[in-house]
């Protein structure tokens, strides 16, 4: 048990000890650094969460985070408006922004569908998806969930409401080894997944 | 590389990353934390900082952190000021409280004697520990240092300039095999020291 010999030390272990993965060591790590930094360094850091908290949008269009009304990828002319990607949540629009692969546009659901937990449809961005897809004729709805039973679920879904029509194309995450992985330490699953989808080679 | 798509949780991020041992990808998801937090619970965690900044003292008795002019264990009473410990920094002083087994009082040096790092005896606090030592006669120093050339010579220096008194004994700490080590671990000089300095079995 750490003994801090002062209050306002213990207040300050006990918030950054709220952030998730940390401990009450790392915690302390943490406000010690902040206790060596000078005035101006620690006012910049408080200053940029405070302004993340209070400034952030929510993209209008498609529930991004936002610094204006909308996203920059929304914003972003060069971004193929007709091919909408759908992921649960924010985290998953940096994780493929990262990749460099992308260059159509999101719609975050803000969550995914999970009896278990309580959320249900009406819990998420369907309606405005909807809307999307056929206010500005989507040619292409990406499913990029978690290949989980919820992930599935949700997909299906969404599948379901969208409509017929012979120019929009629905697409989901391939399914296959994950590049650098040797083969004995696969799963079936995968395994059976990217033989059954198995692609044309090439160099 | 991340790509954010937002300026307020790049700087966000960025800040986040400044804490020790903390990089882009858990800087994210500390931001995405505070993304889903009420905003009173971030007002809390900015307050704690910046009260912690703002309002912290040093002891003027033992240079420790503390809420007011000197620090809770100075102040308690109950603790025996006869008997101070010598240490480096706030962070040992932690670490020593919570082990429960110390019932003096402290006196941080606020660095270790570092010719390579440019640390002198000068910008250590070693005069005010000479004045403690003389104005309220103490009965036991005990050099709490790391085990290393730095802290050795921290203490050598120290001790040279300590009165010679009858009745004050200088102490460091045990040198020996930690608790729950198995001896094949043990480095060499560790388990030489542990020899020579071999104390009573007792249950």
């Amino acid at each position: 048990m750490l003994s801090f010999t002062s209050r306002l030390v213990e207040k300050a272990v006990e918030q950054f000890a709220t952030l998730p993965g940390i401990g009450r060591k790392t915690a302390l790590r943490f406000v010690l650094h902040v206790l060596r930094q000078d005035k101006a360094s620690v006012e910049t850091f408080l200053a940029a969460i405070r302004q993340l908290k209070e400034l952030i949008h929510e993209c209008k269009r498609c529930h991004n985070i936002a610094d204006g009304e909308t996203c920059d990828i929304c914003a972003d002319p060069r971004r193929d408006a007709t091919t909408i990607c759908v992921v649960e949540n924010i985290q998953d629009v940096i994780s493929i922004e990262s990749t460099g692969q992308f260059k159509g546009v999101y719609h975050v659901l803000g969550g995914i569908i999970s009896p278990m937990d309580g959320v249900g449809p009406g819990d998420l961005h369907v309606d405005t998806l909807l809307q999307r897809v056929t206010a500005q004729p989507a040619r292409e709805v990406i499913f990029a969930l978690g290949a989980t039973i919820e992930g599935d679920t949700t997909a299906y879904y969404i599948y379901k409401k969208l409509p017929r029509r012979d120019d929009l194309v629905v697409t989901t995450l391939a399914k296959g080894i994950a590049v650098g992985n040797d083969l004995e330490y696969i799963d079936e699953l995968t395994l059976g997944r990217s033989i059954v989808n198995r692609i044309r080679f090439s160099l």
